[in-house]
């Protein structure tokens, strides 16, 4: 076999960038739990036409063959029944997953959720065809309040807030509600509301003037509408401020929308709990449309401070129907961190490094074959003790014992003692510092014990 | 959309199913990691060619398409240049990455992964189609001492052993060398080993009489010749006399080989090593086969004590060959635990049981939605140290907020003071004791602070 290349779109990583992904999901492992999200994880594959319900990802889907199906005569299935696909995110297999086990489950349900998920994308596209997401939803049945519109970007500012010390950019998230949007376009008298939030989405992209050609041309708003959208969107800010300056902006063009007012109240609330809570985290931000996902109540972005031009890491909002069995219907909140995107803008971004690749703290040294039962004997004491250690892979000279774990990043060698009544030795092969040691007293300082994430210049 | 009905084959587990499951992947981290084992994720596929090159396991693989490819005109690839595949195990994907990224490795290279897995087989067979599976390897550049064939079942004896006290039953390795019935069956002059290795891998299915014939039918062998590869296969014991009884047979039947002498050395240093380090584990057994997998040295099946019929959780052996990049050779040995395999028992056969289902320790209650920030910052104070901590979900009577911990199991349920000056006060519902608190200082006991998995009977 030929040496292999990389698969453009499918991201892996050496061990010391494992190292760092690790720390990513662990810390947001830990977070998500002290918050109390129950960890679940579904199957990859959802039946085809579950994935295929929202029109615009269709294009994105890996479709599963058995090869076997060709073996035996069936060749490929024409028509969706029965198909399988990879999931493109985890909101559709958890939406399923609650139906499935709504019996089973406490309401309101909360659940972390980190899994791979996989884009039938182009490969041409350079994007991300198989990446981590790490999700956090609150689900309920019949009804869910408000309030927990309020913590959950604030769950995630903490899940990213504790990845600060090891060199991650602060994160702003930005927020809005979608029945602040739909209220004003309506009190303008424009009805053609998720044609208003597809153009004024593009906003970043192509800017203000061609987003009100698009919107002239494709939802039949005047000029003077289009602007008031477009001078909605470009209303920012950290504060209750926000409120005053949507509400000003709506009487200067005659609008009046209970349903505005409710979303008025609502980021209202949001923004004044986040400044208590996270300050300076959380701002208000009347572009965010959140492209065509069915939210209806509050929408979130998060980007990384001096790196906004990666795009949004972590997004969500407010379902109305989550999932619904015609009984019962399930609102949920949830947002969605991209793992792999974040870590793969840490590494080639050379913001983080782990101090080594490997676990061992300790390599045991093998003075000779004959003695192998002796440095394990000695592995065994640490370990036991909660120590990572690895066992020279030969009776080398010493010398290439070290630099064996030296090309490793393993900080300390350990010496056997060769005769009777002598102490065995421990190095610290940084320092050069050989001093006697007991298997079962002593242990490397704590910083030295697993391998660690820290900002690269540290 | 109606209530949907689980996928035959795809496993998920319920939230305190996913507790246990949770447990078992942590503990065998731990463990890999305490023994120096680096953790890496390969992505899910490979290309279909690199699937395929073991001929058995064609029929077992999921194929991709993306389903743009037919609105794109290309319609279904009907060659395999290009077409990429579902991983079907860890070692293929684990044998490229070795490949692609031998520059960078340090070896001998150990790793773990922990990843899912999917095989495409007949919905009706009512085998897993996607599991989890946890691999460890060693590889080496050019060579690979011996004695990680000694080493590494060990590592499994003791990450199998840590889940002891959940409640997990003892193992037994069963453990062989293929030098030893390879020098054996062409001492007796048999020529066709794999075709007398696969006769004899469906002792266990078919039994000794019917192998008998297959040996005669398949592989040329005259009845004697049958019966003596089956004298062998019945051999087993925990010590090294099994190697004694191996030489009395060979000698019986005129036997004499240098391969079966270098294997039967390896056995008995696995044997007599194992002894000592876990000893009543490791038993020497020779009908062990590990079918058509390409092991070159030692071969290993795990069987839980007393539930042996559910067949082997643990199994893998050495590969002179694991990859090969035409300048250089990576021999290697490892193993791989049916982890869903080991958990679906665990769960259905009422093994284990988790302590709850959800993280949280406490639920603080809320007194009315105006005060709802106090109980925010109570949750706050003791996840700050760590205690996992969810707010009442409405500011219900207190009665139902109770009932509400009770149903998920949250043993404490926190009253912040509602007067200037009183405590606020924590109650362990299941005891009913209620004391006074304070969220900067108070914690729980250790074994109710996190979710526990304990023996179904505890």
């Amino acid at each position: 076999m030929a040496r292999p290349t990389p698969l453009s779109g499918f991201p892996e990583w050496l061990p010391d960038g494992r190292v760092v992904e690790q720390h990513v999901l662990d810390t947001l492992r830990r977070t998500f739990e002290l918050h109390g999200f129950a960890g679940i994880e579904t199957r990859a594959v959802e039946p085809l036409d579950q994935l295929l319900r929202k029109g615009e990802t269709s294009k994105e889907v890996y479709v599963l063959r058995r090869l076997q199906e060709d073996a035996e005569g069936g060749g490929a299935q024409t028509d969706r029944a029965g198909q399988l696909g990879l999931h493109f995110d985890l909101t559709v297999p958890f939406a399923r997953y609650v139906l499935e086990n709504a019996g089973h489950l406490a309401f309101p349900f909360q659940r972390y959720q980190i899994q791979k998920v996989w884009r039938g994308e182009r490969p041409q596209d350079g994007r991300f065809r198989e990446f981590v997401q790490a999700d956090i939803d609150v689900v309920g049945s019949g009804d869910l309040p408000y309030h927990y519109e309020v913590d959950l970007p604030l769950v995630m500012a903490e899940a990213l807030g504790a990845l600060r010390d090891i060199g991650v950019p602060p994160v702003r998230i930005l927020v809005n509600n979608r029945r602040v949007a739909e209220g004003f376009y309506r009190g303008l008298g424009l009805t053609d509301v998720d044609g208003v939030l597809r153009s004024i989405d593009k906003l970043d992209k192509i800017g203000a003037d061609a987003v009100a050609d698009l919107l002239v041309a494709e939802t039949g708003a005047t000029s003077e509408q289009a602007r008031a959208c477009l001078a909605l969107a470009s209303i920012s800010g950290g504060d209750a401020g926000v409120v005053d300056r949507v509400r000003a902006l709506a009487a200067e063009h005659g609008v009046e929308s209970e349903l505005m007012e409710q979303g008025l109240a609502e980021l209202r609330q949001l923004v004044e709990a986040a400044a208590v809570r996270a300050p300076g985290v959380v701002v208000a931000d009347l572009k965010i449309a959140r492209g065509l996902d069915y939210y209806t109540g509050s929408v979130y972005e998060t980007v990384l401070v001096g790196h906004e031009q990666l795009g949004s890491i972590c997004s969500g909002g407010r379902y109305d129907t989550l999932a619904s069995d015609g009984n019962q219907t399930y609102p949920g909140v949830g947002l969605s961190i991209g793992v792999s995107r974040l870590v793969s803008r840490l590494l080639s971004g050379g913001l983080v490094r782990a101090t080594r690749g490997v676990p061992a703290a300790v390599l045991v040294a093998v003075t000779a074959e004959e003695t192998r039962p002796a440095s394990d004997a000695v592995a065994a004491a640490l370990r036991g003790r909660g120590i990572p250690v690895e066992v020279a892979p030969s009776a080398a000279k010493f010398g290439k014992q070290i630099r064996h774990a030296d090309r490793r990043g393993i900080p300390y060698v350990w010496f056997p003692a060769t005769e009777d009544g002598a102490a065995d030795q421990v190095k610290d092969i940084r320092s050069g510092e050989q001093v006697d040691a007991d298997a079962a007293a002593w242990a490397p300082p704590a910083a030295d014990l697993w391998p660690r994430v820290v900002p690269a210049g540290d």
